[in-house]
């Protein structure tokens, strides 16, 4: 397994799965979205104070790559790097499957700060989040 | 079929569904509070306009009752009726599969009203909602 | 705290909550059946084992008294006792913030056993569950 | 706006926006499949059907770009274009905002077909597809 900034147990519920006994697709983007919250609730970050003080991150773009399915009441660990590439800030999320530590779904989150409504450069972002990009 | 005060057409979506190919239970709940919303569009109210005014509506207790399970893409039709009884907003909301009209869920939905944060004896709501309640 | 045949300890996710910041009503009912699902899988009883076997437990109606909200990233403990009225299998649940172990949502969730699709007289289930009834 | 194969309208609801108001970045995932679905059932393509042959079409990728987000009870039209590239099919699809027409999210959905579990060349699919192909 390659190093990762943060890593999370979760488990499965078998209301995330659909008919065929496999989890949702869109499930995937809430464990990822639960994850990212997480690590920033660790770190001390509050979405919320941020908030008030103006400045909000949110998703710009997605992309999941879907490799083994999660089945109900199945725990995986779900990981996370974290890089910067001018104005947006990327999340490298991993999802395996704890049994046998197959990667399940790989992901990339790009995110930008948004200062007073008004897309920003990351300035402000970078300078929070300096210490945990990856090089 | 009884007479309703609002009656809505609406679709489960494959997603909704379980493992074993029936919407998953507190998906009703989510058709129920969509038709609640719906019907006040519908009426003019505005929850957000209430908000500001310091007046909000919660669901404080809710019965559902499962009779016939709705598979994916079936069409419903979702339909409620209002009554007062003192400070509870009492909505009685029914699922019809629309195939054959059989009744699906039947659920009792007992709101409040609160005024500014604190819970009202109804009267703000009543003269609202006077004009729907049911005898 | 009243005494239960099994408590979990669950968390909120962001996801879950409304534009009001607290958890959409409906969400309870996932935490309910989450719970329920892990005391079967605690107990080594499976699902899918009795589905094969032609037994079937499906809820027929659930009553939720909603007292206290929580809001995201909230830890809770999720409490339940199983009774048996004749036919039903009746679930009492009851979900507590942590952090003062007030009283969120009192529920009771009853379910019916279907064998090879006909409503059972319960007989079947009653033996797999009786050392867990309360009296 | 740009020609499409197929657009349905559709609406957001309250549920599906979190704390800021907006529809949660996961929820547009659920519309994407739910309008791929419908276009199969207009079609008179049925999954269930396939899934008894032995076919299954699954999501290996997807790219969302998040653009202009939707609020509660908002009208969207939901467009989808079919490509083939190999032995992936690949549904290109846009969300509009229906009262100006805004692109609210533009995503890329790539979906093999397995036969017999076994990922195929598409063969079998691209029969059935064909005559919907974009050049």
């Amino acid at each position: 397994m390659k190093e990762y900034l943060f890593t999370i147990e979760m488990e499965t519920r078998d209301y995330e799965c659909d008919i065929q006994g496999i989890v949702n697709n869109a499930n995937y983007q809430h464990y990822l979205e639960a994850t990212r919250h997480k690590w920033l609730q660790q770190e001390g970050f509050s979405f919320s104070q941020w908030h008030e003080q103006g400045l909000d991150m949110v998703v710009s773009e997605i992309t999941m790559k879907y490799k083994v399915p999660l089945h109900g009441q199945e725990v995986f660990l779900s990981c996370l790097n974290l890089y910067r590439e001018g104005p947006r800030f990327i999340f490298e999320q991993d999802i395996y499957r704890k049994s046998d530590m197959k990667l399940c779904v790989a992901a990339t989150v790009s995110t930008v700060a948004m200062v007073n409504g008004r897309l920003s450069r990351g300035e402000e972002v970078a300078k929070l989040f300096s210490k945990y990009f990856q090089p």
